[in-house]
């Protein structure tokens, strides 16, 4: 894939490159955020809780960047072929890095709500933090596949989307037992079912980057395709 | 702005012309998606229920259709600044209305389960139509405003929001309030919460789709800006 991306124009070379680094700069905040978001979740650290709600400001700030360095590129440099793919690919995918921000600003105030009200959400940790580490492996894995151009990576974060989503579900369950058997709790659940829910919807956009990455090497758009384990169309 | 889109090339206005009906007959689908979702709602209709679950495939489609044909005309037209801002910005409009069809397809989902409970939601009905009927009005005019290309309108949309997010809050307050009160509803008061949560989502995207129009027009990112209710930035 390398190869395919090397041209005459080192100057267009450099610019790509450049963009491409952006993105996996945007990817790395992200990724921090989330993991930050979610040792706030455990330990009800304040400093934690801030810093990530702090911190959006800078991803959002970086979308502008990347969208407008995009812009620029295409402009011009008119980009054909995979080149074209890759930023278009660069288009959608920063989009859905900013939306994994903004969860990871939702679980911070999620957390920040609970410890406020005095509670320590320790007794469903266990849960919530199993399904963020296989979605923080989602979204390191599906930006490893950007910075590679691996699709069979990004292929393996759309099929991992599946078990998060049926790992939600059974979350929700358990947490609405929970409201039923201590109605008094209903409150603090809730906030415990929204930072779930965010950290649900993080595995969603990795698996659009996902997508998007097989778009930018393969050139098909696999989007709204169901894909079974072992990666063929079902 | 119709002057400054026209160009020499007929072929290329043609091009761009069909691109942006395009965005419009996508926009009119998913508008449309949403008032059934919610119609649904209003009288467990089965039959509203099915055709919006599976209309969201027309949905699907389009959105690639379009993400197809916007890269084919940046290979082959190569544009520059409005032209380039309108396509730029048509590849981003599409991602939010997908996620508006998306969206309605959860509403249907969620009445689905309510509905074959047996329950019947009636008793949020007003709240959740009026809040409802907000978003649809959003939807509406962030299309109206991307057909005119009218940034006056697009910022309505844009402030529009902050009162879908009050209600919305408040929506919650009470659900919150009435599970405490009832635990035995809990399972189906949850499902009103999610259908809640889907329509002010819907209003987000609409309010993001307000923000690219902004961008099109008036070559001015102001996604992450506050904006008060005349407009000003704060």
């Amino acid at each position: 894939m390398e190869d395919i991306l090397h041209h005459q124009s080192s100057q267009f070379d450099e610019e790509l490159g450049r963009l491409r680094s952006d993105v996996l700069r945007m990817g790395g905040l992200v990724e921090n955020q989330v993991a930050t978001a979610i040792e706030a979740y455990g330990a009800c650290d304040p400093r934690a809780i801030e810093e990530t709600i702090a911190r959006d400001q800078d991803i959002n700030a970086l979308e502008k960047q990347i969208d407008d360095e995009s812009a620029q590129l295409i402009a011009r440099r008119q980009p054909t072929a995979v080149d074209l793919r890759l930023v278009f690919g660069i288009i959608k995918i920063v989009t859905d890095l900013e939306r994994i921000g903004d969860e990871a600003k939702k679980i911070a105030k999620g957390v920040r709500r609970i410890c406020a009200a005095g509670s320590q959400p320790t007794q469903f940790a266990p849960a919530i933090l199993h399904l963020a580490e296989t979605v923080l492996v989602m979204v390191r894995e599906s930006l490893d596949a950007f910075a590679r151009l691996d699709s069979g990576l990004a292929q393996k974060v759309i099929v991992d989307d599946n078990g998060v989503d049926a790992e939600f579900k059974s979350i929700v369950r358990q947490l609405i037992t929970h409201m039923t058997e201590e109605p008094n709790t209903i409150s603090m659940v809730m906030d415990v079912i929204w930072i779930a829910r965010s950290v649900e919807r993080i595995g969603d956009h990795a698996k659009n980057v996902g997508e998007h990455v097989i778009f930018i090497v393969e050139g098909q758009d696999v989007r709204h395709r169901r894909l079974s384990s072992n990666g063929g169309a079902v």
